[in-house]
């Protein structure tokens, strides 16, 4: 099978992941909630096993062939991940457990060691949970102010708020969802970049949708840190990404202590090891770093150009299909957006919607998607019903989805 | 193929692991690093590519047929640990993504919210970094005393110095490694819970390495904190396990913040969700906990008393193979010790000695093993090969180990 990287065959993609071809309840799975956690292709599976059966055993000073052979593949995986980021530097990648406590990672060692009271934290109406609650933290614990950006009623990002919220240079840090994972939203990422830093501001991009969707070039951007995790991009659970500038690494103080993290260690003190294995106490996600090594070759040889021009496709055809369905509403029109669709409708509880599609084979996700505030902001109180979408989306199960939402309707009526 | 418990054929169970009949540089593979890594059995690896193959999607909050399945599987696997360990509630179980993470946990919450100035946390001259590490970011962020039990010169807990150094009260935790990574000394775990309540101490036992040999019956123990973690018990790696008394978790503030820790999000401030679910923020490790279910269904199926009696053989031979030859010197010689040995030789660098085992098909860690005060207190500069068993370990392999160790001085002579 090649891909060149042009020519996008959904058909010939669909095949490669093993659990698309499962029927659900007698149905055929039209999985459309790739936005909480995307399906595995079988290359991603095979390298995990691979890993288990042939080249296993513990990472870093093991002065042997298959310690050896792991370190390689674990290190590997790293290099691969600043390759995908176009990061200047292996050594800014730190593995995580996931994008959370990468972002809890930055609010405990930077947030904690270099943001001062008086100083502030800024985000947006649109964050995921991850991206608020690790900033509700940090300013119980240090008296950090707390700013929040409107979102627009089309749910873009209100600049102009930015603007007015940045200009007393108070704001040390900017922490902003890349794209939102309600709205579908895309910030304008290189402009809030040259907001921030003309304030004085560092920023962090929550990527975990974004970098599934677009291709991100961390030194085109110049983000402070760049945050995202494995198993939205086809690849393992267990395993999230910090990118960050080596420089402030290199003056964060470490994070969890415990071994590889270290250099001395005596029974009254510790120095720490630099980065990035300051930031890897523990035995790391081995497996999983092969896992998303080979997700992120998955990704690369189909081309993050295609999967975007692909998903852009899939974008339209759903702004068409799901925008006039009557008794539901669409959360976010913003001309930047991806494959996110969050619905409210007026005749059913979310809930009970997601369980009636269900029946009709469809996986999609409802609540408030961690995003509360968002609801809030936009007046639903009982939760949207939210399709995304992945490079397996096809136009006909956008279709399918359209047709169900309309006979859901008088179903309930 | 069926295991009653009571026999345990190694020839049997060796078939269960793929990658013991790898061949390494020619040679068949020696695997005698079990302690940093345990390989994986085919049931772990199978289950969690059945996870993904059939059964994924995110946990929690979904309301469709994969997301149930996959939600049913996590709380399966946590229902499974607390059976493994004899937990009393289910709820007492928390996912981290290693051993490391979990200590780390009760430092950050527990010990910052619990701990007062003035008040001590005490652990032993045989802990592996993680278990010192913590405390050392704990000392210098909230000031308690770190007080430090000694190891006697066969390398056991000296009960006496632990006795006088609860005396005063002031202790508020007990932080002891169940059993040493090093010396495979195995603390005796019952008397010092009793000291340590008696003295007004919790306990955390670091069970990384006992949790494998040992059956634990946390009932019986009555410790208050234990933890230990998926990969060294022939499950996946990115997974940990913190077992803890409920009471403790409900008053101990979340580590990280994000999704599916809160009950209540607002811009201004978040509200917890009861534990385990508050330190459980973000996407947890599915296919991990999974593939660590499935670990503990294998362990149990082969029945840890049966495991422990094959283990305590394989000790004995290996206490009479590897202790007369010369030039080398094994640390530690505890009257109740599981399968580590490490070794310090007077002809070798201990790192020169591993890589010539390798040649030999045998893998061994050769350094401080995350445990360099403990080497100092044995007066070993420059590290020690440690040889570590697992249940796959044959008598065959340690008499191929103590002739390898016996060619390798005459090699280096």
């Amino acid at each position: 099978m090649s891909f060149d990287g042009v020519s996008f065959d959904v058909g010939r993609v669909r095949r490669d992941f093993p659990i698309l071809s499962q029927k659900i309840r007698g149905k055929d799975l039209v999985f459309l909630d790739s936005g909480a956690s995307a399906q595995k292709p079988r290359v991603v599976i095979d390298a995990m096993v691979r890993c288990m059966e042939e080249r296993y055993a513990n990472v870093h000073r093991g002065a042997y062939f298959l310690s050896e052979a792991a370190t390689e593949a674990y290190e590997a995986a790293r290099a691969a991940t600043a390759r995908f980021l176009n990061a200047p530097d292996p050594r800014g990648i730190v593995f995580a457990k996931n994008s959370t406590e990468a972002i809890n990672l930055v609010a405990h060692s930077w947030g904690r060691h270099v943001l001062q009271p008086g100083q502030a934290v800024l985000f947006s109406e649109m964050e995921h949970h991850a991206n608020i609650v690790p900033w509700h933290l940090l300013k119980e614990d240090k008296g950090v102010e707390l700013r929040v950006v409107r979102v627009t009623d089309s749910g873009e990002i209100d600049l102009e708020d930015l603007e007015a919220k940045l200009a007393d240079g108070k704001v040390g840090l900017v922490a902003i969802a890349h794209m939102s994972n309600v709205l579908g939203t895309v910030a304008p990422a290189e402009r809030i970049v040259r907001m921030a830093h003309a304030a004085g501001a560092k920023v962090l991009f929550d990527g975990s949708q974004a970098a599934v969707h677009r291709r991100v070039d961390l030194q085109a951007l110049d983000a402070d840190f760049y945050v995202f995790t494995g198993h939205k991009l086809y690849g393992p659970t267990g395993i999230g990404v910090l990118a960050a500038k080596l420089e402030h690494l290199e003056r964060m103080p470490p994070f969890l202590g415990g071994g590889d993290m270290i250099s001395v260690v005596t029974l009254k003190r510790s120095e720490w090891a630099p980065p990035p294995a300051k930031f890897e106490a523990g035995t790391p996600p081995i497996v999983e770093a092969v896992g998303l090594h080979a997700a992120i070759d998955y990704v690369t040889a189909l081309g993050m150009e295609a999967i975007e021009a692909h998903e852009r496709r899939l974008v339209d055809h759903a702004m068409r299909r799901l925008t006039d369905i009557e008794g539901v509403r669409l959360l976010g029109r913003a001309q930047d957006r991806g494959g996110v669709f969050a619905m409210a409708t007026d005749y059913a509880h979310a809930h009970d919607l997601a369980t009636l599609l269900d029946r009709a084979g469809i996986a999609v996700r409802a609540g408030r998607h961690c995003a509360e505030p968002l609801h809030t902001r936009f007046g639903v109180e009982g939760g949207t019903v939210r399709a995304s979408f992945g490079l397996y989306t096809t136009e006909a199960e956008v279709d399918y989805l359209a047709e169900a939402l309309t006979k859901a309707r008088e179903f309930f009526a």
